[in-house]
């Protein structure tokens, strides 16, 4: 799974690279300078691990297209490759540390993340920005080789580091806090290295992190629980519709019914579509004028995949198909409810078609998928967003996992937008 | 106030130069390198201004020597003079620009620390970590020329990111805060600045900065009635001896026993001092060994004012002077006693000599003194701690407060440290 979630954090990483805060960060910490340690998604250069953990955390989860884990309510990945790439690169890793460093690191980060609870979500803080931290610290301290007691004192600094609040949602501040975390737990191991000496307790002690910010603070031992033999992480969540994870469940459920039963546009009669009804309030804009509207659209969304536009890809999501004649017309043949008996990640479907048949189709997008179809779905959504040829290159990369392979992969990408744009590859070195 | 600040802020960072967190942060950062933008206390190069300012506000607290204020339990220049420092001599501010924001940076310090109030502190936050960030960012926003609704998302930037737990007090994290502090509100405005968008009112808002961190949460108008007006800031207190705050009500009671009726050690029969009992839990170890023990010594303390050592000195405080033969006579002579009705700030001492006249003397530090008071003792605070010609050349660049000169004197230091050990400059450079 960890080889999954490294291709997506990468694909959607490149994918986002030149939105507007990834730029800002990206000019910031280029603007500062200092000793190439590690490589930045959209530079050719390298910068202080540090500070390459902070822009690739922002930059990749500037598209909020990176995976997704619904026990904490948080983005693990996002959080803590950044933080491990760096790391990895700083310290000459092989692919498989890497990896293990990274796995380690978003298992903390989950289970952390699980720990602290749903309230720690309700109260106001962002999973992502905190829990993301101690598993940006933690993967970080394991590729540093850093012994129990030093690993305790970047724990606690982690703890006294960590923040984010949910009330930037919707702003550049929520891509920001992925790259807060990793920055954070980055300068947490490696000052840990340094004889940082911190409250290696300051996660679960009276007025430390957990009970400062809101946490459910059940049994702290249950962190802990089978840890290194049950992996949290491998229920982590991919997405694969460019738009909002409320959707998705519904999305899955109309592919079912077009690909297996072969359904296609002029036979719909008409769609009901039932979801959790918190929903209702998040992505069930009626009428969308523009791309961005697009994305929070139960109907158009459903219109797009029964018309078999692929919704992985970012350029569907545009204004001009909210005015397709093709996607209005299916569009206004669906209907959308609200069930309180349906768990957040499920969707419920029912195609009618005009010669009368029927689907019924109910789809849970946090049941288990294999390895394989995850793998293929991955695949292809890298293939949507960066075309065929970045596509084998990178799931070559991703394969042998040596940080060297996936920074050439990230800078080769660099290169070949410039040349696109003809620009001379040496401005850019 | 704002120069007799500043002069003891940077008399207690070069005076903390060398501590062990002091280094470890410095070395870290140096060893990120980048562009030179911003003195470093212990360098004779320059580094980016955020991590300048995250040296900076680390080293300056290193001691906890600097300047308090007890409205809101915090220490607001150690959080926002790196951050206006570093940003000045970035932007090349005049020194009137500079003091300029760095004292409505203060002020934003105090004021948003005293309207999260006690509430936060007692909760577990450390207000120098949290408010100073504030009042960083808008120091920094200042001397950016940033406009309203940039100093805004600066203003959201440093909500989501300030963070700073009181459990990592007794640990390297204390002064790690207020860097954290510098660093965080550097960053907010050069990152707004650049376009960054967050949510202006992350501070305020319903699960924002505030209420999601325990503040007692009065009317927010609070924050700003009178601004630009009157001015807490004036209200800072700064520490005149090199040990436990607790203590130094009682010693400046005793020091105007000792100067002002000209008692000497031989004619002390008994000194009884009051003070309000919390502290008695905080400072009274009976018969220090150490030097840091001494600093947690009600009766070692009273026994060196009143023998006339110079406890404004870090070295007065060893271990030497615990076992001192006319100290510790002196030391067996002083009772401590709480007294519920006495102000954190005040001790109340009687004085016994053998030909029985009796001196009592209440002494409270959070009363006004006079500006010419208060810059006579900081002057002579550190020509203890650096020396006289030091204090001489530091009280010129402050007068003048031209960031270069202030630059100019802290390398000076460094140069002079490392010539007084022999070493070859140009290794430094």
């Amino acid at each position: 799974m960890v080889r999954v979630s490294l291709s997506d954090w990468l694909t959607v990483s490149v994918a986002g690279q030149d939105e507007p805060v990834s730029r800002i960060v990206r000019d910031f910490v280029a603007a500062e300078g200092g000793v190439g340690e590690a490589a930045v998604v959209g530079l050719t250069h390298r910068l202080p691990a540090r500070t390459a953990a902070l822009a690739n955390g922002t930059i990749g989860h500037a598209l909020d297209y990176d995976d997704t884990h619904f026990a904490y309510l948080g983005h693990p990945s996002v959080a803590v490759f950044p933080a491990a790439f760096a790391i990895a690169q700083k310290t000459g890793a092989s692919g498989e540390t890497f990896l293990g460093a990274a796995l380690i690191g978003a298992e903390i980060a989950t289970r952390i993340g699980s720990w602290l609870g749903r309230r720690h979500h309700l109260v106001g803080f962002h999973s992502t920005a905190t829990a993301g931290a101690f598993g940006a610290a933690m993967a970080s301290a394991r590729l540093l080789g850093l012994d129990e007691e030093e690993a305790g004192y970047a724990l606690g600094l982690a703890a006294t580091r960590a923040s984010g609040l949910r009330a930037q949602f919707g702003t550049m501040g929520k891509p920001f806090h992925a790259g807060m975390a990793a920055s954070s737990g980055v300068e947490a191991a490696l000052l840990a290295q340094r004889g940082f000496i911190s409250r290696p307790d300051a996660l679960e002690s009276s007025q430390g992190f957990a009970v400062t910010h809101g946490a459910e603070m059940q049994d702290p031992t249950e962190v802990l629980n089978g840890l290194g033999q049950s992996w949290l992480f491998e229920g982590v969540l991919h997405k694969f519709h460019a738009c909002c994870h409320g959707a998705h469940a519904s999305l899955e459920a109309l592919t079912e019914v077009r690909d297996g039963v072969g359904v296609k546009p002029d036979d719909v009669a008409s769609v009901s579509i039932s979801v959790p009804p918190r929903y209702l309030n998040v992505c069930n804009i009626l009428e969308p004028k523009t791309g961005l509207e697009a994305k929070f659209s139960f109907r158009l969304c459903a219109a797009m995949v029964l018309a078999g536009r692929d919704t992985a890809a970012l350029t569907t999501f545009c204004d001009a198909t909210c005015h397709d004649p093709e996607i209005v017309a299916l569009r206004d043949r669906v209907t959308v409810t609200g069930d309180e008996g349906l768990a957040e990640t499920e969707a419920v479907v029912r195609v009618t078609c005009s010669d009368g048949r029927t689907f019924d189709v109910n789809h849970d997008i946090g049941r288990e998928v294999s390895r394989a179809t995850r793998e293929r779905k991955i695949k292809a959504k890298c293939q949507a967003l960066l075309g065929q040829d970045q596509a084998a290159e990178l799931w070559k990369a991703v394969e042998a996992a040596e940080p060297a392979g996936l920074e050439e992969w990230i800078q080769n990408h660099v290169l070949h937008q410039a040349s696109a744009r003809g620009e001379n590859h040496k401005n850019l070195i």
